[in-house]
């Protein structure tokens, strides 16, 4: 059913979400469970389409989960916590997964990850695990979403854009937002710079991180509450040609980053 | 007509994008004019809708474009002009919408606005005016956004959320994306703090700024080069009760931001 009258199709895009999963366990053939839901749901998978996973499934399929009862803290890790209040054992996980501390203040540590992330807690998250256990991101997201993506297109007839998704905080705003951690078929970025708009206007600050975009826009319908890792972006056209890329092309390198 | 067959109305948002405006002048009724798109779009307005406007026209329509031919600049926007290439009236134009300089350095400027937010250039924009013109930002969005949206509700049985956009980059990220300047009739971020997942874990960093999803969300329809300027969320449903709010709210306190 499709309240709401006539829309063109090519200005419209759809945000589909899912509603259950089975609890994802280590080892779990997370593409399987994944083409299931798609079958269960009844819709498909049609040519550019883009399904989109928070980490947190893909983590748990891959094992990248710590029992924090095996962790033993650094004096370091063990300050930190005992002076605002946190669990030493998080703390020293958050501490292992860093490359780099690029903040560690009021009970927050911000710092970069092997991938070149930079985000709260090194990606460390303790939510939506067990009580004794923290989910690590992906190990290499990129490779996780070109797994999923291949596993898809071998079962359904199309091969889908697949993002993996984690919510950062941004300096100077509130709250925290979907970003793409892992993409794999389809541009990251797309580059407006030198075209014209339709007025004749030559675009200036203009390359768009429209994989970001698109993690953001999946938030809405797999938010926290609901359970549903899974979305799938449909009716999504680039507006300009653009060769397909990775999570890591949205990460800014060092030479153009002001906020080192 | 609704191509992809069943799925649950609750886990599907849809972003609809219009095709035309004319050419917003300053003056213009922007409340009326959006209201005919919208009716000549054919789709009305529904309880729950939220209208997207990216903050350009919303600027012409109230005038805040300046003449670069009237621009005087100041030795420091001459100096840092010739230094990077820049055209120097521009340069001054950002530093007199700048309450504070954030990094001033390799041709580019960060600056914070005297609304607070902390973007590119003080939010002063140079594409899609004409050659020798700047769009500022709206001098109080939410307020802006609050008109069109009693506009829209005068004119519609319904008064949607209406959101106010701009495209921000950001630290560490490569890519701008857009988010929300302005917010009225719905709460820009959602707390779920206390709240527990379906697994009964409590959550942690759980605020989500779900107006900047949304933001985003719609700039992949009414992308730069279509000249779309609105877009209609239809479907969304906030995860939790929360009171309105404003685009103020996204903006997080100093007394929070490690990285002022």
């Amino acid at each position: 059913m499709c309240a709401g009258g006539r829309v063109s199709g090519d200005s419209e895009v759809r945000i589909i979400g899912f509603d259950v999963l089975p609890e994802v366990q280590a080892g779990d053939d997370l593409g399987a469970l994944i083409g299931d839901a798609i079958e269960t749901a009844g819709i498909g998978l049609e040519p550019s389409d883009i399904v989109a996973v928070t980490h947190k499934i893909v983590s748990k399929a891959e094992g990248q989960v710590v029992d924090l009862r095996a962790i033993e803290p650094s004096p370091l890790a063990a300050k930190f916590a005992a002076e605002w209040e946190k669990d030493a054992r998080k703390i020293e996980v958050v501490l292992r997964q860093a490359r780099r501390i690029v903040r560690m203040d009021r009970g927050l540590i911000i710092a970069e990850t092997k991938h070149g992330f930079i985000c709260a807690n090194a990606g460390v998250d303790a939510s939506n695990a067990a009580p004794d256990a923290v989910v690590l991101l992906p190990d290499d997201p990129d490779a996780s979403a070109a797994r999923l993506r291949d596993a898809l297109a071998r079962r359904f007839e199309v091969a889908p854009a697949v993002i993996i998704t984690d919510s950062f905080g941004r300096p100077w705003r509130d709250g925290i937002v979907n970003v793409a951690i892992g993409v794999s078929g389809m541009a990251p970025l797309i580059d407006y710079r030198g075209e014209r708009d339709s007025a004749g206007y030559e675009l200036s600050a203009s390359i768009l991180a429209v994989a970001d975009e698109i993690a953001a826009a999946t938030e809405l319908v797999m938010h926290k509450l609901a359970g549903r890792p899974i979305a799938i972006v449909r009716g999504y056209a680039p507006p300009l040609p653009a060769a397909a890329g990775t999570g890591r092309d949205l990460i800014i390198g060092p030479e153009r980053d002001l906020f080192r």
